[in-house]
């Protein structure tokens, strides 16, 4: 654990791995493109989760659990789903293995053989819209605000641990509305929920818009999505919000009885993030010496390492710091004592600091005769020297000073990083720099797809945009019909 | 919702499947034997999962998470395992669905066929283990705590919801350890926290025990289990502990360095809980009104129903409510206030006593002229009336009440349905009268395989006895060598 990982600035993707393999996060799985999330990865999904969470619930949402297995003929019921999703899938065939009297082992045993194939769940609008179609009969029945969190399977040729696995945990939001204006507004209740969490918990900028219709969730009328510039000046897609329409209602013919006793189809959205956030938060604040965590999100606020020397000097420094440790729990933070014997201190410095710990306390003899402590910041190496008694509230204090600091230092990055573009000339040797470019676009899927194929760039979204008098299209010089962010992406 | 469920005493089976329903805790998936968990059964889950977490991590344990996908491979390495677990799964074969031309919809892709099959997990010790391979080298990596909360699957034929259902949600331990001591505390630590929320939190009296060989845990050497007997009298295994020996650590070939420079197989344990337990408590609390929830487990404590005449007398009961309302807030009591609109109390009544909330207050104008609060217990149905101020301290040591209240009516029921018998003959009719059996045993695999055979009952678990001076195995009349519990059981 002690060495270090390969350069930011040398191989971006090592460094990434790298990060994630030495502050023990995750591992790749014995089946190709498979996660295991490790438990320091684990701990800051939960920090994650815990934060959406308490978010959809005070919005009145409720958690439920639908099934794994969703049967082949469902996916080709919604015409677009289908080209999205249906295509790399896991497909269980059969029920049953049998011992292989031949080779030892087992083998499947054919007569198990299904009567219908059966898809492992890449999405579950389809079988949420199924049951939907059991419990909705009346408005009373509406809304249905139902989300949860799941495994999902997509067979992925080339994945990247966090980014693009085959399996991924996400939380999936799935809900059934009376009118299009409620569906819409809930949608847009989501997007708010999502670039809060990103920028207030997990101090990420994000962009948000709407997608044009080639980027578009398969099935969607309109995908919301919040977007982050990454260390490499990548963009990521963080997380989208999906306004349905009546498209899955007419898939499962999921009717209603409305107060005036007509019959209407039902309005749906579907919204979700997953464990791809852990993906943007290491690119995003990560550095030469690992990962950096926001405190808000770090299972680990504060970590305290003394400076010792034998037994008795643990001992005293445990009894110097006694009043401090009450403190911080009384502050509800999070802190770790490394009193591990057999480790240098140094080793423990580059170890915390490579898992990413916000504050880490340094206490020896000198500031026990000082009566003081010394705090150094994840975020900036800085050192502070506190008075004993005065440390614990300035640690809260600086955790707070860390987490802002670290949204700054990220928007500073973006804002660097975000260039306009007058034509499709300078749009081209902005994207050779790497970059967000804000320009404008015709609104036709050739002009996207010409940048794309010429640059690699898509457009990552929409931005709301009023005034679009006099401005043409970055690429056809015809008058543009949106403000775009077009960059490269993960 | 207002109808009534099937009586307990006329079926059972149809009972709890009515309970289930009518209450909205469940429904089956398409996939058949799948199952759909609701959002009222599932806040139950939460809640048990939250208070399993919460001693999980005290007790030094870390989450994290595993693949789904397991190569078929890793089942055949260990040779008992296999036995238990290859037979009936989830196979998946294909990786790829594409259009069907002839038909339209879509087919597997042949040309998607895996080099070689994947398994579902239906539980991950091979995985797990797989990897611990790669992170355990020195006695300085151990011991690993890891649990983890997964969905599992294993092909049912016969399903019943929460108790046997093709896929469900549980958790998962699995521990390594340098000494087989430590391994064994382990166990037995699991086994204190299993019993102690299953009586504490979910108001279930179990029994503690070793499984019989016959019963063992593919790939155990001991396995430990709570032991519930449900409104029918037949027996649920509630959870299980396994100490694993160093099956696992050989089958995958997991040694360490010990201190001593030695080189050593690992010491494991594995342990899980699952939604089962939702099925437990609908069968040992419920009766013929619905559910009937224990307190610390409800997602709703207290339900609280205005007697509405017009909108007019809804604002005055609300504000004739609002201290009440919030010294519950503030003692952290869940409660829910019921005004839907041309909705009779009656039918709000029936609809909160099937979903199983402890307390029901009601409110109305006669009770504001008293200056009072009428409450109903759901475990007793019997009336209190409280003055206005006093009422929230009330309800609080109600619920307590209502809580041990639960506990006991379960435990005098179990005890009023132990046996203890003599002679096989005895035991038989005992058998046919349903129950636990309190006995001794030779300690013989015939005997306990005819007794089986014989009588449908299976030895739910051998219990710690010190004399076993002058007893007699109930079936062959030898020696006995255990005291054991025999069931009818789930």
């Amino acid at each position: 654990m002690a060495k270090g990982v390969t350069l930011k600035s040398e191989d971006y993707s090592r460094w990434y791995t790298d990060v994630i393999t030495k502050a023990e996060m995750a591992d790749y799985g014995p089946v190709k493109g498979t996660m295991v999330i490790r438990p320091y990865g684990f701990s800051i999904w939960e920090s994650i989760k815990d934060a959406f969470d308490k978010k959809f619930k005070e919005t009145g949402h409720v958690n439920a659990y639908f099934p794994l297995f969703i049967p082949k003929s469902f996916l080709s019921k919604e015409a677009d789903h289908i080209e999205g999703f249906a295509k790399e899938c896991a497909v269980v065939t059969h029920s049953r293995l049998k011992s292989d009297p031949k080779k030892g082992g087992v083998v499947v045993d054919p007569e198990s053989k299904l009567d219908e194939e059966i898809i492992v769940r890449p999405t579950s609008e389809t079988i949420i819209w199924s049951m939907y179609k059991k419990w909705i009969n009346s408005y009373r029945d509406l809304p249905i605000l139902i989300n949860q969190w799941a495994n999902v399977v997509r067979w992925e040729m080339r994945t990247r641990l966090f980014l693009r696995t085959s399996e991924f945990l996400w939380q999936e939001g799935h809900t059934a509305h009376a009118t299009e204006e409620e569906a819409r507004e809930e949608t847009l209740t989501i997007l708010s929920i999502y670039k809060s969490i990103s920028e207030d918990i997990l101090a990420i900028p994000v962009i948000t818009g709407i997608k044009s219709e080639a980027e578009r969730f398969a099935g969607a009328v309109e995908t919301y999505c919040i977007e982050a510039m990454m260390g490499d000046k990548k963009a990521l897609q963080a997380g989208t919000s999906h306004y349905l329409g009546q498209n899955f209602a007419k898939a499962f013919d999921v009717k209603f009885q409305t107060e005036n006793n007509n019959e209407e189809l039902v309005y749906a959205t579907s919204w979700g993030v997953s464990t791809r956030l852990i993906g943007a938060l290491i690119m995003v604040h990560g550095d030469d010496k690992g990962l950096r965590l926001p405190p808000k999100i770090a299972p680990v606020q504060v970590v305290i390492i003394p400076i010792i020397k034998n037994e008795e000097s643990l001992l005293n420094i445990k009894s110097y710091l006694s009043d401090f440790l009450l403190e911080l729990k009384k502050y509800q933070i999070r802190f770790e004592l490394d009193d591990r014997k057999k480790i240098s201190p140094g080793f423990k410095f580059n170890e915390w600091e490579m898992k990413g710990v916000p504050i880490r306390v340094e206490v020896g003899s000198r500031d026990m005769d000082n009566n003081s402590l010394v705090c150094v910041r994840r975020d900036t190496s800085e050192k502070e020297i506190y008075t004993l008694d005065s440390s614990a509230s300035n640690v809260l204090k600086l955790l707070q000073e860390i987490q802002d600091n670290m949204f700054n230092q990220a928007l500073e990055f973006r804002n660097r990083n975000t260039f306009y573009a007058h034509d499709y000339n300078e749009f081209k040797s902005f994207i050779d720099k790497g970059g967000f470019i804000q320009c404008f676009w015709d609104g036709d899927n050739k002009s996207e797809a010409m940048i794309k194929k010429e640059t690699k760039a898509t457009i990552r979204c929409i931005l709301e945009t009023k005034d679009l008098k006099n401005k043409n299209c970055i690429y056809s010089e015809k008058p543009a019909r949106y403000e775009v962010i077009f960059a490269k992406s993960y």
